[in-house]
């Protein structure tokens, strides 16, 4: 292959070719005439799930964009999920990104296109979807772009704000930090293997678990309240959402971090329907909880002497967390089988899927 | 047609399905716990280049998104613009809505899809216009979100930072305000007429003149520094660029200020080499500098005794602004003809094109 013609895959993409040219770039000031000073925290070299600025005043702005495959959702092609449902996915899936900075979401921007022939109706449940979504959480969505493609192509942005200090990034995480989720992992893959998969002569589920699945990629839910209460706590040290999977995202946060970690196989919360897809189709369960599911849960990193409060203060709030592991001086991350052996995390890792 | 069918274009779309979706937006306020508050100054509602947020400190910040045609662009498909041309005109039509505003860039965040065979060179390529157009303004590109698609997708969001109550908006102007614009336009649309037109046996321009042409594509300028002497001046009243024209500018700043303008014909700025593409093309030179040409110039009201006083601000930074003409009370937007005689403004109006 002729060198013009290589044509890398994301990861390295982002590695070696994104990545040099934003280097160093945290840390970055810009003045006001007046004086007013605005501080890039954590740009683009951060890799988190948002930029932060420091701004003069008491708190720290977050900047985050999601892309939405929508349209080309295979459940959307299969026929499970309307407009409406792909309008509050793309609005879930960016307000996340604030939730996992521990931010307080203020604005979704939002970027429509689509072919001319969409009809009416199906631009405003789309719409109607992005609206309710933010209703949600209580974020206005205050524009962006609208107007025609060739097919409909959905991409957000979302603002949102945080005390001064305490953005939740991915760095940060100190060896005998406990690894911690705030709930089961796994569905929105689930929903694709048993919707999505050949099987077609497969048993099939009662219609309330089919919702239930279906719900994972319907109503995702921007953990708004649960990172609101990590970052307010103090105690967390590192997170991010599992929008790439919860495994991407535990190997995310020891790389950002310098640290590595055990995964008590035995701790990971496990929805029903998840095991009970898992055994329908003959997956393994472990694979599918820490493979490339698009959940948005939060994982995160809490001092090992802050789990008790933070687990009162979720309690108090009517929240969940699951202690799921421990962060390593060593840095490799692996699994702790029930039987004490260590092995490498399986699952499928994360490359984004066309 | 039946209901479920119809398929209304872009700005009926606008007005009768989103702008009652997001009315009365603006006012919105939230509050982290310890009582720092946000405001929303200008939301969906107020359509302009951004939205408008005021927050506990000295400044606003503006935000605002655009998705880019690119690869779409005529000029991109004939080859006259590279990769590197549409990531820089990504980043600089994201920086002119910010620009639009008064303020000063502070971040960009880009949306880059693209289908797994671009090769690493274009990608590069398309990375690097888009640094390039950072760098030329000041401001970072802090992350945002790289993967694939079935074709080349851009779209960006960017935020800046203004003093408090200095954010240009659309409304603001009054009867008797004057209008100005920062430069001439219907460059980028000359280009278009000249190198996607039909007429290959006409005459050829030469090299630097076909050039500058291009130029218009290949590095439009966000006129950051514009921006901000018209926002610390204090006399101008309203704003916005001329993305979608300088007709639709001007009928845009009617609207939203209630107000009519009356546009001198004579008084309007002509880049030469608009002038000759129109005779080469037996185009109307009026209609083109009116019509949807994106040139990235601003469109501003000033108060009639301010007009000096800002001609010389902008003559100190070795800016230039053109008055245009002045706003009325009577609604109508109208051309006043050399003659004395006022019609409609020419041109073509806004309607974004797939």
């Amino acid at each position: 292959m002729r060198s013009t013609e290589i044509a890398s895959d994301e990861p390295t993409r982002l590695a070696d070719i994104v990545a040099p040219m934003f280097s160093d770039q945290s840390g970055w000031t810009r003045q006001l005439r007046d004086g007013v000073k605005v501080e890039l925290l954590a740009g683009a070299d951060a890799q988190d799930d948002c930029a932060v600025f420091g701004v003069d005043g008491p708190m720290e702005i977050v900047l985050g964009s999601d892309y939405v495959r929508g349209p080309k959702f295979q459940l959307y092609e299969l026929g499970h999920l309307s407009n409406y449902d792909i309008g509050y996915y793309l609005a879930m899936a960016n307000l996340s990104d604030i939730a996992a900075m521990g931010a307080l979401p203020i604005a979704l921007l939002t970027v429509i296109r689509y072919p001319r022939s969409l009809p009416d109706v199906d631009f405003t449940a789309l719409m109607e979807g992005i609206r309710d979504a933010c209703s949600q959480v209580g974020a206005p969505n205050v524009g962006g772009d609208i107007g025609s493609a060739e097919r409909i192509i959905l991409s957000a942005s979302a603002m949102g704000i945080v005390e001064r200090g305490r953005s939740l990034l991915r760095t940060g995480a100190r060896p005998g930090d406990r690894l911690c989720v705030t709930g089961p992992t796994g569905i929105a893959a689930s929903a694709q293997r048993y919707f999505g998969g050949s099987g077609t002569d497969r048993e099939k589920l009662p219609t309330a678990k089919e919702e239930s699945l279906l719900s994972a990629w319907r109503r995702p839910q921007a953990l708004v309240r649960h990172g609101r209460c990590l970052s307010t706590s103090g105690l967390v040290t590192s997170c991010q959402d599992t929008s790439d999977g919860l495994k991407a995202g535990v190997q995310s946060l020891a790389a950002a971090s310098g640290v590595g970690f055990v995964v008590e196989e035995s701790a990971l919360p496990v929805a029903d329907i998840v095991a009970e897809v898992a055994q329908l189709t003959g997956g393994d369960l472990t694979s599918v909880i820490l493979g490339d599911s698009v959940d948005f849960q939060l994982v995160f990193t809490v001092t090992a002497d802050g789990v008790p409060r933070l687990s009162k203060s979720f309690a108090d709030a009517g929240l969940q967390l699951t202690e799921i592991g421990y962060a390593t001086e060593e840095h490799a991350v692996c699994l702790r089988r029930a039987d004490g052996r260590d092995e490498d995390l399986p699952g499928v890792p994360w490359r984004h899927a066309t």
